[in-house]
């Protein structure tokens, strides 16, 4: 094996690139900006230039490069064909051959989410597991499934789309995938406030510091909550429920080594976490009640770790 | 690759053999009764002894086997542990390790179910894929995922415990795993003529020729239905809604290439698989409400088909 290689996650705002030793060791990490413009044409040739940049500094050259890994907001065959990636104005086409075209040397994608998970199963909260499921709480409920090693991609590229797990019968309001009930409308942050507000709404009898205050995100949900409120102390628990359920559900198809919580959400720790085990404990199959939950640990670098695992398998 | 092969089924009654050639062909087919006396002590002696008597019979030596591949009716991990079979009377042990030395050739193992759903990708109703899940729905609600060609056995050998699904909340009464509200308790036969009989306890001011029969099963309502039955109409309704929804659950999680849907009440065929569609569609992520539900094709004898691909992989 050769002695670098790049592991890259591309986002919406930012690309973030990840120079790494084919040890593992992340020797490098930068961002560049995610040029949205012309429909995303300009962000493949951006990634190139920052590339050759590196190298020419490092001086190195390509052939000293295993390989460049990249994970995409969107879903991906595992050939690398892309199909379609709406925040980045990306249609149809193979990323991975138009991108070894450019660079002459191996490159392998996989969607972000699943990439992210990859990495946690391999430095992360998972170091040491070959079988884990990732599940992101942030702005959505994203999620990576990880089977001896390898990223379950899913034959649409929708493996681990966890945060459509349908969650709620009779919901009024649309998901943002065109569904009713999703996980996601509850557990993500923006759905865990909105549950919150509506929870204040129809408990106006019951004192809560979050009546006080006209928008609240979830960090005031949680400090709320630390304080003994009654009301956050309740959605903790709903949150808690939801989740626990979900894993459970989710135990049942995959039976995972470990659980890896993420995202903003996850920051809360043991106050998010011990509810959410508390829950899985009850729903879950006897014989993997006492499967790990774990809190993920390489944040926003989950990403580039994963990515370029995608390279040295 | 040897010209031969064995895969064996062994269920809590009877042991089926199957003899087939390495090219796939099932050759032989017959049964030999399980002999759960001595704690399962003569199991794989019985096994051994049919081998050896089907090899003389054909004038064959163990040489000309490739290998043995079993479906074990309980958890057992990738390696051949066996946790413990309360069908069979096992306790924890290598089941693999133990049959190769008795008979001197490869042997390889994995649960029924999951053994079952990898003979249904292989040459049943799955037939070019490579990745399938396998719902069976008979006295329990069975399953086995199937992700690349190869069985998802989990961590606590549960993957693809799919009747398991957490499913309703409030349920007073236990399922047989001990929680409460398992998709098997409303979707297995058992679980679907018992809902039938509440539903129409329920509901007597409704028409139904379900009223007069005492005892009822599955094929009953199913028929009743076909003859355009009010209430066995809504509860063809109502087991279609809960499978689709589940199906839509594992979708999101694994997303695969198809569904395979088997046991007894597979058998009613159009009158099932389509509420199940109907719902799966409702219920799914959008990438993925084409994914094929189809019935399972080789019924009983997908144990034996998945139980010898073990060995020919």
């Amino acid at each position: 094996m050769k002695q670098y290689a790049f592991g890259i996650d591309i986002g919406g705002t930012t690309i973030k690139m990840g120079f790494f030793h084919t040890n593992g060791e992340l020797k490098d990490v930068w961002e560049i900006p995610t040029r949205l413009e012309q429909e995303g044409n300009l962000i493949l040739d951006d990634i190139q230039n920052a590339i050759q940049e590196k190298l020419e500094k490092e001086s190195l050259s390509i052939e000293d490069i295993e390989g460049v890994g990249m994970g995409i907001p969107g879903p991906i065959g595992s050939d690398g064909t892309v199909f379609g990636c709406i925040n980045l104005g990306w249609k149809t086409f193979n990323v991975c051959q138009t991108m070894e075209k450019k660079l002459g040397c191996k490159v392998r994608a996989g969607n972000d989410a699943n990439v992210a998970a990859l990495g946690e199963m391999w430095q992360g909260g998972g170091k040491g597991k070959k079988s884990i499921v990732m599940v992101t709480l942030g702005t959505g409920v994203g999620g990576g499934v990880i089977i001896d090693g390898k990223i379950v991609a899913g034959a649409n590229g929708a493996g681990g789309e966890i945060g459509h797990i349908p969650t709620k019968q009779g919901e009024t309001q649309p998901c943002a995938c065109g569904n009713y009930g999703c996980l996601e409308q509850y557990a993500s942050a923006n759905g865990w406030v909105k549950l919150t507000k509506k929870y204040l709404e129809e408990h106006k009898d019951i004192p809560s510091s979050l009546h006080q205050l006209e928008n609240f995100t979830t960090k005031d949900i949680c400090k709320a909550a630390q304080e003994k409120d009654v009301i956050a102390t309740e959605m903790v628990e709903q949150l808690g429920q939801m989740l626990g359920k979900a894993l459970a559900t989710i135990g049942v198809v995959v039976n995972p080594e470990a659980f890896i919580i993420g995202g903003g959400l996850s920051n809360a720790g043991a106050l998010i976490l011990d509810p959410i085990q508390k829950y899985y404990k009850q729903y879950a199959f006897h014989s993997m009640e006492n499967t790990e939950i774990k809190k993920a640990i390489l944040s926003n670098n989950a990403g580039i770790y994963g990515a370029v695992k995608l390279i040295l398998d």
